[in-house]
């Protein structure tokens, strides 16, 4: 089973790292890191760089896409090589997968149309936008298609993933190794659950936290 | 205030991007990646490669120090220039920090010494060989030292240093720009909470898991 992450620059590299630790250590799995061009690949804050060790065309046929988001998303809504690659690469996919924004990407490659998904909580609103329900739920399932909320997200996603693939006893050995037993030391990682004047003040900055700004 | 990263081959990689996610996004925080060499730094899986930025040389007075494990660490036990680099670093800053079995790279340098840590779960008996008191809890503070238990505790430590050095209100917008909200999809991130035949399983296989075996 081949995973491919998708990588471009300044995404967040919790995106990826997240459910590549769950889905990297799935008995049988070969995880490889695509991007436009192979080399470095930096990331939103910019002082961390994640290596592209494939270029797309060189992964035609992957079994499992991984598509993250981070601000360097909004450089990728236009058509192009990158959408003919999600669009290859997901017609013959087993899982097509996202990350914070990397549903907008899924969706303006014409993935996810008519079909139930989510995104970070900024950004949920621009699902319509493509056709696509949005649904409030931290990982979203719908047929092959697996969409997670923002950023930390994807480690949820990627145990669940993990399940689907390779059986539950097979994600919780991983969830254990891993030791994800989160601990969150606020009550602030969802505007459902932050003090109002934090929702408000992440929201004035649209999302430039997100950017190391 | 300038965060360093340690990175050495074959480290877990969530352990460094976990923190690194909540810490660089703190007002006035620089972040690099040391390391013995300049260039990509293979994680234990294998498939996933973090640059390092600078060398342990080119960051001799860092505010922040971090050290993640994964199953690299344990070729770094002895006494040599990593180490001394952790003891200079570790004499001029704020906070000196660990994920995972980072922690017994700390306390091999000689850092944690009649202190109180923590470290993955099935590396938790290692610490006393150190003279260092195990506390079974998520982020042991300890003075400038926090350690964290398994991989992704390390986001937890993150968030809680961001709290300590910027605010809570700070760490709180962080939180909520990563959206961590976490639903693990199953009970099985601690040896407490996972079934008893994973604990075993895990266990037995001596944390091959971690190392993608």
């Amino acid at each position: 089973m081949q995973i491919a992450v998708l990588l471009f620059d300044h995404l967040t590299a919790l995106d990826v790292v997240g459910p590549y630790e769950a889905l990297s250590r799935v008995p049988g799995a070969t995880t490889v890191f695509v991007g436009e061009r192979r080399g470095p690949v930096r990331t939103d804050v910019g002082s961390l760089a994640l290596t592209a060790d494939a270029t797309l065309a060189e992964v035609p046929a992957p079994d499992v896409v991984l598509v993250p988001g981070g601000w360097g998303q909004t450089r990728h809504m236009a058509d192009g090589p990158l959408h003919e690659w999600l669009r290859a690469a997901d017609a013959g996919s087993t899982w097509t997968t996202s990350v914070c924004t990397g549903a907008l990407l899924l969706a303006a490659a014409g993935l996810l149309t008519g079909r139930r998904a989510t995104t970070h909580w900024l950004a949920t609103g621009q699902l319509a936008d493509w056709g696509v329900e949005h649904v409030a739920e931290r990982v979203v399932v719908d047929g092959k298609y697996v969409t997670a909320a923002g950023v930390s997200a994807g480690l949820d996603m990627g145990l669940l993933l993990a399940g689907l693939i390779a059986g539950e006893d097979t994600a919780r050995a991983i969830q254990l190794g891993l030791e994800y037993d989160p601990q969150p030391p606020f009550a602030a990682g969802s505007p459902r659950t932050a003090p109002a004047p934090i929702v408000e003040l992440v929201r004035s900055l649209e999302g430039s936290i997100l950017r190391g700004e």
